[in-house]
């Protein structure tokens, strides 16, 4: 169990270097051209991704998302305290990613977002639609080719971050460490609530709405 | 039979997504450089691409094309009544894809394109090769190593992106739900038929043209 | 033989409607940017490179490059007649893929390059380098993975368009065909034959080097 | 052994060669826009790392990297003289790289480094950390699904030259090499001791820590 908890808060650390740190080298190289920045912020995220589920699939599953440890709770994959545990892992492994990502970066460590656009109506619509197609993904991956899995959670949110207006959060626990980086990725802490509370519906419908359609 | 039609509706809705949102992202963030804006189309629709024939595929054999039904039909792998219920779920998923977009990205719903380049000889021989090209990936990729059709599509494509003076479009049921944005990917709806017909002429010559050269 | 020499025609063809498609699209759109044609070039080709060497592979083998053939050739694999056979076929089918090319973007058919700066020692060395280490790419994953070779290829030329002062035409049919396009893949004609003979010598040197080194 | 100790000299040449020149084609196309630089060069190293790795896997194991023959020297996967052997060819092979890449872009052969941005503790930081990151992927990767290792191995660097803040040098063979090229992958040489050392620090804490982490 406890190689598990530190498999989960190991890989969300690392997805969220990949996150942070990609988003601030694209900052301070890209002349100002947001989609350049974004473009290798995707790419990163995306190869991390990959190295993270491949690498510890076997041990924790690979989850490093409340979201999708929620669904797989409620399929009755997992017990209450599992979830739990997992859960906190993940959102403890995201802040130390975020800080390891600021000290590398010579930035200050401990920072809030003042990035105000991640609100509104359309961005928790999109963070639905954005979660919906995650879990779509892993779990009709894990019903087709489940082999394939790391690479289409890794394609997914590359291309995600493309074409959701909101850029694919679609994790609670990565919502809430992008509000502690005040750069590219980040997220004012005030608007973390509704992009959580978007994805845990979308988590909740997700369960519904797959179970009988990727039924094997 | 109701899961496969949803799945060509869902897989074609969700294919229409990235091509459109990653299309508006790329317009938002670009700064007027068009090039990276088809970058981040191009990947973003692959990523799509390998991801929905992957989950899908074994549900409805992942067309989301009315040139590939077609192509199938006329290699006797359907009846017609299942072909035109394929065009119909891929027309409709299209529609509600694009409709899904605009909604995420705050825009107006409902919207025709006013995208005027998309036509004379030269756009119409790019979409006959285009769809060509496309057809000879999927029967070539069956014939010598099915597994890997969920990449080949989806290279294929990105490429394509490049290197057709169309961006092959290559899809029915994509060019009418294109009509319906006045984004990035739009086509003037008076230009939608012509792209069909290319799409559609190229689709019985490729059948003739790859019965023979496929054959096992 | 018949439809070996037409898989290899074709495929060359393929080959080049990605490189000179994409160069021409990566101009249209760029701005003025090299860098980010010769990105989307590097990944149009690459993409063509994956799809043509799986579907063909095969059928004909999937060479499409005469420096290949005559490697090959050496190693004893092939007769005289078939390699000459399947140099003729990449010719012509290089040529047809270009001429196909110039007619979607609507620009006069028949062309010869203009572009100056394909020559002199340093090039020529980079052509060396460039078509030994396709050439270690192919017969050495031959030899440890060769499910991996279409992988291989495509992978090795998206990079060695940026790694090779030449941008890697490593392929002596490429490298005519693109003679006759005066556009961003084009080369002086004069410039062709000390290309080519780079070409030739890389792939007689090779065959040596790797007969024994990468000997099963 | 010679034929082993050849794959190390030549891999990390050619690995060099991907590093080196990339980095030269990226600054002379890419108007001044560093990302767009980094991005090419992150492809290009991406795309080499996976070539040699499956090619010459099978030969030597595919190090390419001293960091990496410590770590697996301190699990006694080797004796001291091999591993310094190994070491040996690493250094030479990627000093002949460097020097063949100058020759390609027509630049004077020997160079050492004004690059001066690559020092201090942030920097150091992040070398620790690329370190570890790559050494927790090749041995999480050996025990998960080792026939993935040339992918993770490929993506991790591709991610890593954007999400650390030293773009990731991770090697001490690069690390030298890139000190004998005035280039954009170039390190001035009076840093090159720490970035070497903070590497070492990573390879035998990483030794340690994945030991029983990773035990089958």
């Amino acid at each position: 169990m406890r190689q598990r908890l530190i498999a989960e808060g190991v890989g969300t650390a690392m997805l969220l270097i990949s996150v942070i740190g990609s988003g601030i080298m694209g900052v301070s190289l890209a002349d100002g051209n947001a989609a350049i920045t974004l473009l290798a912020n995707a790419i990163a995220t995306g190869c991390m991704l990959y190295i993270i589920i491949t690498v510890l699939g076997p041990i924790s599953g690979a989850h490093f998302n409340p979201a999708v440890t929620l669904a797989f709770y409620l399929r009755g994959d997992m017990t209450r305290g599992i979830a739990l545990g997992y859960v906190a892992a993940q959102i403890a492994g995201g802040l130390i990613g975020v800080w390891a990502t600021h000290a590398m970066f010579d930035l200050p460590i401990l920072q809030t977002s003042t990035t105000l656009h991640r609100s509104g109506l359309a961005q928790w619509w999109s963070e639905i639609l954005a979660t919906l197609g995650l879990l779509f993904v892993i779990f009709g991956g894990l019903r087709s080719r489940p082999e394939t899995v790391p690479t289409l959670v890794a394609l997914y949110i590359t291309g995600a971050y493309w074409f959701t207006a909101s850029t694919s959060f679609a994790n609670p626990a990565v919502t809430i460490a992008r509000g502690f980086s005040d750069t590219f990725a980040g997220i004012y802490p005030g608007h973390i609530p509704a992009f959580v509370i978007a994805q845990i519906i979308a988590a909740i419908f997700a369960h519904r709405l797959f179970k009988s359609f990727f039924r094997p």
